[in-house]
């Protein structure tokens, strides 16, 4: 199955210049999504998983079910002031700004090994810093997975876990 | 087994008088997550679905593995700004502002068969909103699941499609 056939990509979105790459095709199509989650978990499956996790909110969209199909747990990565209770929280900057993350601070044990997926590696702004904010919170990051890598960009290049995507594009 | 065992409860969060219900400790959890997801699809069988839809972000967290369990694809239905393309919206009142619902306008064909799916009932703005955008767009809303129903609230009176979740408190 050639899944790029499901990426929608517009040019000059959201401004000038990005060549945006839209999932809601392949994540509407029943072949093309469950195709997607099947590759991820049998990369996953190298790296002994015991729970994922996924930044808020794409993250959350191949995390669930990836979770689902191997029979673990999703620890979600929320934005800043969404979460009750005692919580572990990063801030990391963007192209314009800042941004938070924040996890329950008992999510995570010594040790637990955590598998982080999203659905687009750009700068890796994001992932970097939700490996940082898991190490911290005592954790291994035993891998990364995105759908889609641009590798222009060279995100991947910051993460100390190995990387996969199922999609390349430059940029 | 137990759901409200691994929902976290937190008094005046956000803002005083009102009882959050945080899910995080129940989709951290293996088996609380595959058993709410099996008792979804248990619900979503009897209404001969096409494609599930739900709401960002929280929305995602159930929708996108009740739709891999049961072999479907996910429309997601997101904030404004978010989505190239053309689109369908729907703008409508919170308790403070407004907010807005888009969808890809090539999502829904005549008469497709979409399940709603997300985290919470409360009074039911965003669920009621979702479900006119997709009728717009030519949808027939089959059903509604969340996992939490705050019953006090009566969100569901607002529905037409029929209404399950899967644990209910008050408020």
């Amino acid at each position: 199955m050639e899944l790029k056939d499901y990426i929608y990509v517009e040019e000059d979105f959201p401004k000038k210049g990005i060549s945006f790459k839209d999932i809601s095709p392949l994540v509407e199509n029943p072949e093309a999504f469950a195709y997607s989650i099947g590759k991820m978990k049998e990369i996953a499956e190298r790296w002994d998983v015991d729970i994922i996790v996924g930044p808020e909110s794409r993250g959350f969209i191949f995390g669930t079910p990836l979770a689902y199909a191997m029979g673990k747990g999703f620890l979600m990565a929320r934005k800043a002031g969404k979460l009750p209770g005692k919580k572990l929280s990063i801030t990391y900057d963007l192209e314009y700004g800042q941004a938070t993350l924040e996890i329950p601070s008992s999510a995570i044990q010594q040790g637990t090994r955590v598998l982080i997926v999203d659905d687009l590696l750009a700068t890796g702004g994001t992932i970097t810093a939700l490996e940082t904010l898991l190490e911290n919170a005592g954790a291994k990051v035993v891998g990364v997975i995105t759908l889609i890598e641009l590798t222009d960009l060279n995100g991947k290049s910051a993460f100390k876990a190995p990387f996969e995507a199922l999609i390349r594009y430059p940029h």
